[in-house]
């Protein structure tokens, strides 16, 4: 005798592929679906379907986009002559979030790490490239900071200062309202090379 | 500007929604089904409105089913004069793993707890005892082993007795695998008081 009804059974196993979705979760979360609403668990589902078949990738920064281009590459109130190459799109988020950058973005999808065999031709580096030959003055590397992250902002320099762009690399240091007793030496290392005059 | 497109931010809203995923596990699994093929995300999607729409209520014995009477209440192969009352789905499915009770269920959806105001009538208790009257020997109450589980195992007892069916409480005592010494002395008063003879 099977344990669930087959649609309970379904969509728990279903539910346990999910990334970090173990099987009591799953078991949790499909008799939650079985509480709500018919209508609320369609909605859920549309959401899926549509947020699987409606975004795509910008042609340009590569960044998710319901239109090609995409509103960053196509909006007249972001600075063209600025951008901003991260790792994922969740940095193009966190970047937002700051409300302090007004250019555009590139998304690599990857960093170069050699030790999992990701070379510079694995990563989206190919259509940055041609974007640097229409008046960009800066191109602010904000790659993760870690050795892979480093390694692909060094790739990266030595392959755009050669056209005459100016590369930057995010600062590294102790984070906001963190403690300096707690800080790791890298860290601390990279604050003190890093310093400014007050 | 908003930060997603307009379905990865909408699908990351309503995967918050569910309980025990918050903002960053929403938008973990958001781009774990961008990176599905569409056919899984379509299957999945499926699954959660199959499971909701054709999952219902037993009307004989409240488990969740496909069909009415559930595959439990219907068999051959059960034994019909054995009930065993569980406070939830979920607790039939671990009797079931046990592969040793091959009676019908009955679930409560819930227990008594007056201190959350939940009393006799709150859960489904009614529907049991028309049950009692087609030559059931035994009801097993397999509720919790706390507070609420044995108060409802007592309402329970003291409402089946006189109706002539032996009512059993499933025991309490130490897991198996457990260690003594880190027992808790309410398990262990328990387990002394049910001690068996070799």
């Amino acid at each position: 005798m099977r344990y669930y009804p087959q649609p309970m059974g379904k969509l728990i196993n279903q539910l346990s592929r999910l990334p970090g979705i173990g099987p009591k979760t799953a078991q949790r979360l499909a008799f939650y679906i079985l509480r709500l609403n018919p209508s609320e668990v369609r909605e859920l589902s549309q959401s899926m379907i549509d947020a699987r078949e409606k975004t795509k990738y910008c042609s340009v920064c590569n960044n998710l986009t319901e239109k090609d281009p995409c509103d960053f590459c196509s909006s007249p109130e972001r600075d063209h002559n600025l951008i901003c190459v991260v790792e994922s799109p969740k940095d193009v988020i966190a970047m937002e979030r700051t409300g302090e950058y007004k250019g555009l973005y590139h998304v690599l999808h990857g960093s170069i790490s050699p030790i999992d065999g990701i070379g510079p031709e694995d990563i989206k580096i190919r259509n940055l490239l041609p974007r640097l030959k229409e008046g960009v003055k800066e191109v602010i590397v904000a790659t993760d900071p870690n050795a892979e992250g480093d390694a692909t902002a060094m790739y990266l320099a030595r392959l755009i200062k050669p056209l005459g762009v100016k590369v930057t690399r995010i600062a590294h240091g102790l984070p906001v309202g963190g403690d300096l007793e707690y800080a790791d030496e890298v860290t601390l290392s990279k604050a003190l090379e890093g310093r400014r005059e007050m």
